[in-house]
């Protein structure tokens, strides 16, 4: 790297808007270096996203900007994480200032607005590709993993689920709805998920587990019962679907949707008997439904979907990059 | 993500060959979880390799899993910094088992030497490219920084400078030699750059600055001048070339690499007169030349290059992404 790839990033992503005081040396150096305070445990995400693959080629720069982070975020949110630091990995196929502009701008607001820091990062040239590194703070052994569920466990989402799905199904001609507001409604959250970062710190005390759904609730459900050594009761009737999908798709496609079309970004929890009771103080005031959707049984049992009190099957499968 | 990338993933990034006391949770959940040990402060370094800008699209991938990491190293190296974990973003056009297994030993086989542990990483399908998020430990206040440098401290430099190069060269068949040992050393000295971590390890206490030489000694000496504020003489007659670069080529092709061909992987650094002494004690031993070839200066003063005494002047410049 010389002059004018540094002179770019300089430009656009030098701005040290929220100046941390566990950030000893920011970017510049050959390493960021950073203190972690006594007590805290550091958690550690890298996500990447490629186009054609994980966007849309004609995505607003300022929407992939924000929705980078925010896929990175909801990694955190679902152990409970604070945000502190973020590395960038930029892969672009030329120097479009327009561009690195609304992206990086977009990418500013959320982290001051989530009080990180950009500690470091690689611009390099080539398919336009997006690689970040999500650094949070932890109560030392206060970390939502995976692998705490027991049989009993209550099962919740934050949320409404399937609503991304169909975003991406409008953004990609697959469906339509004729009027402009729904439209626009769905679109946004399939660009612009919320992470669930107040959630999961609200959860440190009281859920058993934890994972945000990315892939659709049944394949990051899975994820859970299997860290676990569980199976779950998933009752179907209970699913959190927004008026929007309901008003506008058939009960099938909306489940399906729910289910399994993933990039929700919601979380997944589970609840002991114990702590259902304080869920309301810990997350009421949040203004983020939550809903419990079944609950933890056996491994021997598996997974079980009921609707109606019925078990039923359902072909569903999540997202996979190699498989699809 | 689901069964298909998840196998591919579990089957050969999942092995932990060593368990590092500090990670609580390394892969297999949202997050990985770490606790730095007290009066430590963490590296953080973050590079990307693309196919066709970083590396060519025949390299053995043997080869590109070792200098993936290699270079990421070289940066902990400059900071002198203890090597801790690795997160590996893979980007795929298709799965090639014999390639993900030649490429996974091989990152294995140095994470072992270097006693890191791989506690976290991304599988997606796309163009090919690497992006490595590299974590260190150093003592508290030790960090070898790029700004540290004062008028009167003496320059070194590690090792050899532009065998790389030539090595590159050579893969690019602009130039030719016909002594195959002599050509499979020079190509060795570009596929698999050792990095200075016990270099940088010992500098902790000596020297008042370092970087690592990934762009050309003239372009990265650049960094510390302006980190600093100070000017520099840098003698041309003091370059450590490689008696196979004085052998096999010109004093002009052989100097013009050594000062810009770049991805040297050496490390420059800066130590004050006071310390001059110390570092045959420090470096001595660990069997890799070190050279000094100048001191810095005021910074009006610039960078001047000496020559028989004699200030000259060459077009060089480092390597740049966007401009080249």
């Amino acid at each position: 790297m010389a002059c004018g790839e540094f002179e770019l990033i300089a430009r656009y992503f030098n701005r040290v808007t929220s100046s941390r005081r566990d950030v000893e040396k920011g970017i510049g150096d050959d390493c960021a270096l950073l203190n972690v305070p006594e007590k805290r445990t550091l958690a550690i995400s890298t996500d990447t996203l490629v186009e054609g693959v994980h966007f849309l080629r004609d995505i607003h720069p300022a929407d992939l900007g924000y929705k980078a982070l925010a896929v990175n975020l909801s990694d955190l949110a679902a152990m409970g994480a604070d945000p502190a630091w973020l590395t960038l990995a930029l892969t672009l196929p030329d120097i479009d200032e327009a561009w690195i502009a609304a992206f990086s701008d977009s990418l500013f607001e959320s982290l001051d607005y989530y009080d990180m820091q950009l500690i470091g990062g690689d611009t390099t040239r080539g398919p336009r590709s997006i690689t970040l590194g999500i650094h949070g703070l932890i109560p030392a052994g206060k970390a939502l993993k995976r692998s705490g569920a027991r049989p009993g466990d209550w099962i919740f989402v934050t949320g409404t689920l399937g609503d991304s799905a169909a975003g991406l199904a409008l953004l990609q001609h697959h469906v339509r709805i004729d009027d402009p507001a729904v439209h626009e409604a769905l679109i946004k959250r399939h660009l612009r998920p919320m992470p669930r970062i107040l959630q999961g710190q609200a959860l440190r005390n009281l859920a058993s587990a934890a994972i945000d759904i990315s892939d659709g609730l049944i394949a990051d459900l899975g994820h859970i019962l299997q860290a676990s050594g569980c199976g779950a009761r998933l009752n179907l009737d209970a699913m959190p679907l927004s008026s929007t999908l309901r008003d506008h798709f058939t009960p099938e496609q909306s489940l399906r949707w729910a289910l399994s079309g993933g990039e929700d970004y919601e979380l997944c929890f589970t609840v002991p008997e114990i702590n259902r009771g304080a869920l309301d103080v810990a997350l009421g005031h949040l203004g983020v439904p939550y809903t419990c959707v079944g609950q933890m049984t056996s491994e021997s049992e598996g997974l079980v979907l009921l609707q109606q009190g019925d078990a039923v099957k359902l072909n569903l499968k999540g997202f996979d990059h190699f498989d699809s």
